[in-house]
C-alpha cells in the first residue's frame, strides 16, 4: 500500500461528504466520493437517500457532466466505504468505478458484512486498478456505527440519551421534569433522533411525560431540516402490560409505532389500534420485555442506531444487561437535591461493583454540557 | 488614565509573579510586582511569606542589586494590589516606591479594605508620580479571592469540594468512598488544601473516613511542595455534640485543630485535648453549629480561603445558607447507581426550587473531571 499525506486529505474529505447523509440515507450507510486528478478534485459525491444513486455513481455522473475534466478516466477515487458489489436498488458501484476508467480507488473501510466484505474490492482490483486501503478505518467506522453494528453482529448501535442535573438527577420525586436544560440541548436530541432509526421509550414515560417521540422539523436547527426529519424514527414502547392509553398524544402523529408487550395480555387489549401502530410479543422474564431480543428484531427491521429515551429504570435495564453502546448526558448547571429521581436505575453496593465509563467527549451546548461515554471494559 | 497593550502585559506578568506566592502568603494576600524601565523588565518581585518583604521591596530590592539600571529610578512599577501605605510588620511600600524614585504607577486593584483602599495611591500620588489603574481588576481580584472577601465583608472565600460519580454520587450507601476519584484529582484536593486557611470538615467524616485533612507533602505533585505544605491550614471540626474520639488519625499530626462544638456539652468533654486543639462553642438552631458564626470567626482568624470537605449533610447546610462561594466538583467517569449517596443534601420538590450554577471552568484532571462552578443568583 502506498498511500500520501494527500490521500488523508481526500478521504477526510470523502467523509466529510459522507456526513452530508446523516440524517437522510438510512438504513443505508452514509458513503461519500471524491474523485481526484492531478492532485485537483474534480468530483465529489454522496449516498443521500436509500433507493437513490450511491456515492460513487453521484461523482461520477458529475465528472461526466463536467468537460474540463474528461470525465473520471486516470482519476483516483476516494470512497469512504468500499464500493459494492452487488446489483441491488442500483448497479454495482465498483463496476462502474471500472467502467468510468478511474485509475486509482482508495477506501475508507471495508464492507462490514463479513459475508461481501472484500468483494468490491477484488472487483476492482481484478480488473487492474490500484487499491490502496483501509485508510482512516475508525474515522470511517464512526460515520455508521449503527449500519457497521448491524452487518457484523446483527444489532443496531444503541444510544441512551438522559437529560441531568450535575448532581445526577432527572426530574423531582413528583416526576416533574420539563425543563431541565435549555433550548440548544432539546435541539441536540432532536438530531440525536433524526440521526436514529427507532427510539425506545417506555410506557412510563408516555404516561409521564405524554411525549411524541417525533422528529420535529422547526426545532432541528439546521439548514436542511425538512428532509433530516423527512423519515421519522419509528417510535418504540416498551409496554409489557400494554397500558398505553389510546389518547395518548404520540398517536396524533401517523409515524410507524411499535408497541412491544410480555404477550401476557387480552386479546381485546390487542384489538383497535390506528394502522400505523403494530404490537408484538417479546416475552422475557418476569412478565418483562427481552430486550435483547427487542434489538435482534429492530436490526432484522434494518435499524441501524436507536436512541434509548427513557426513565432510570428503563435505562439501568439497557445499562445492567450490557446493551449501551453510548451514553449521551446533557448535565445542565443545576443541582436538583437528593430527593430528585437518580440518572440510572443501577443497584450497586460496594465501589468494585462501580460501573466504570470512557468519556469520549464533553462539550458545551448552550448552557448545558453534553458527556458521551461509553462503557470502559477495560477500566 | 494613559494604559497602552504594553501595562497590560506588565500587569499580567505582575499577576504570574503574584501566584507564586499562591501556597504561602497568608494571611496576606498574594501579591506581585514588575519594575520596567524603556520597555524593559529590570526587576521583579513577590511576595513570599507574612512578615516577610512585599513584593514592591523584593523588586526594588532587586533593581537596586542591578548594576546596569540606575537601580529603579525614572521606572513604571506594576503591582498587582495598590501598595501598601502602612508600617505593619515592614515599611509602608508607597514610600519605598516614592524614594526610589519611579516614575510611574500602574496598579491592579485598590486595596479591598475599605477603610484604607485608596491611601496608598493617594501618597504615590502626592508625591507628583503618575498613577495609573485600575488595570485587569477582575483577575487581580482573582489572585485573592479569600483576602479580597474577608476585607471587604468580613468573611473567608469559601470553597466546597465534592468527589462525585458522573450520576452524582458520592460514596456508597456503606459509606465506602475510597476512592472515586483518580491520583491527578487527588493531588489537585491536596493543592486546594494547600491554599487555604482552613478546612472545615464534620464529625461525621473524622467517624467514617478517619481523614487527617493535613497537606501532604509528597502528594502536592509541586516543585516547592514543602514550602506549599509548611503552613498547615487549620483543620476546623463541626462536632456539635463533641463526638470525636481521641483516638482519631488526625491528631496524630500536630498541626493545629478547632473543635466547634454547639456549648451543650459535658465539662469533661472539653478537658485533656492535645495543646494543639483548640475547643469553641458556636451554638446555632436545635442544637446545631451557626454556620454564619463559624465563618465570621475564621475571618477574625485571618482565614482567607476555607475549603469544605465535608458529606452531604453539612455540604449541603453550607449551600443551603448560600453560604458557598465555589463548588468544585472532581467527576469520576464511573456510575456509583441509585443506592449510593448523594452529592448535597439539599431537599427540593419542585423544577423551580432548582439550585442554579454557574460553570465557570470544565477540564480533565487525570482520568477525572473537575468541575467549577458558583452559585448563579441571576439564573
Amino acid at each position: 500500500m502506498t498511500l500520501s499525506s494527500v490521500d488523508f486529505e481526500f478521504m477526510a474529505h470523502a467523509f466529510r461528504l459522507a456526513e452530508r447523509g446523516l440524517y437522510t440515507t438510512m438504513p443505508n450507510p452514509r458513503v461519500g466520493c471524491v474523485l481526484v486528478k492531478d492532485g485537483q478534485v474534480i468530483a465529489e459525491g454522496w449516498h443521500v437517500r436509500a433507493g437513490e444513486a450511491h456515492a460513487e455513481v453521484n461523482a461520477l455522473t458529475a465528472a461526466r457532466d463536467s468537460a474540463v475534466h474528461d470525465g473520471a478516466r486516470g482519476a483516483t477515487a476516494y470512497v469512504s466505504l468500499e464500493p459494492c458489489s452487488h446489483t441491488g436498488k442500483t448497479g454495482p458501484c465498483s463496476q462502474a468505478l471500472i467502467d468510468a476508467g478511474i485509475a486509482r480507488l482508495v477506501y475508507g473501510m471495508e464492507d462490514p458484512n463479513p459475508l461481501v466484505s472484500g468483494n468490491g474490492i477484488a472487483m476492482v482490483r481484478a480488473a487492474g486498478i490500484q487499491v490502496d486501503g483501509p485508510v482512516l478505518e475508525e474515522d470511517a467506522r464512526v460515520l455508521n456505527p449503527g449500519f457497521v453494528r448491524r452487518m457484523e453482529r446483527k444489532l443496531p448501535y444503541v444510544r441512551c440519551k438522559m437529560a441531568m442535573s450535575i448532581d445526577g438527577r432527572t426530574a423531582m420525586a413528583s416526576g416533574e421534569s420539563k425543563w431541565i436544560t435549555g433550548p440548544k440541548a432539546r435541539a441536540d436530541v432532536q438530531r440525536l433522533r433524526a440521526r436514529s432509526c427507532a427510539i425506545i421509550s417506555g410506557v412510563d414515560s408516555i404516561l409521564q411525560d405524554n411525549a411524541s417521540l417525533t422528529v420535529r422539523v422547526d426545532e432541528l436547527g439546521l439548514p436542511n431540516a425538512e428532509e433530516a426529519a423527512a423519515k421519522q424514527p419509528l417510535r418504540v414502547i416498551l409496554d409489557s402490560q400494554l397500558r398505553t392509553p389510546r389518547t395518548a398524544l404520540m398517536f396524533k402523529q401517523f409515524t410507524p409505532i411499535l408497541l412491544v408487550h410480555n404477550g401476557k395480555v387480552e386479546a381485546e387489549q390487542l384489538q383497535g389500534w390506528p394502522d400505523f401502530v403494530e404490537l408484538i410479543a417479546l416475552p422475557g422474564k418476569d412478565g418483562r420485555i427481552d430486550l435483547n431480543a427487542l434489538l435482534r428484531e429492530l436490526a432484522r427491521r434494518h435499524c441501524n442506531e436507536v436512541l434509548v429515551e427513557a426513565g432510570a429504570t428503563l435505562s439501568g435495564s439497557f445499562l445492567r444487561r450490557g446493551l449501551l453502546d453510548e451514553i449521551i448526558m446533557y448535565m445542565a448547571p443545576k443541582l436538583l437535591g437528593n430527593n430528585a429521581l437518580p440518572l440510572f436505575g443501577l443497584p450497586l453496593d460496594t465501589m468494585s461493583a462501580a460501573l466504570s465509563l470512557k468519556i469520549k467527549d464533553i462539550r458545551a451546548v448552550g448552557r448545558d454540557w453534553r458527556i458521551t461515554a461509553v462503557p470502559d471494559t477495560e477500566y
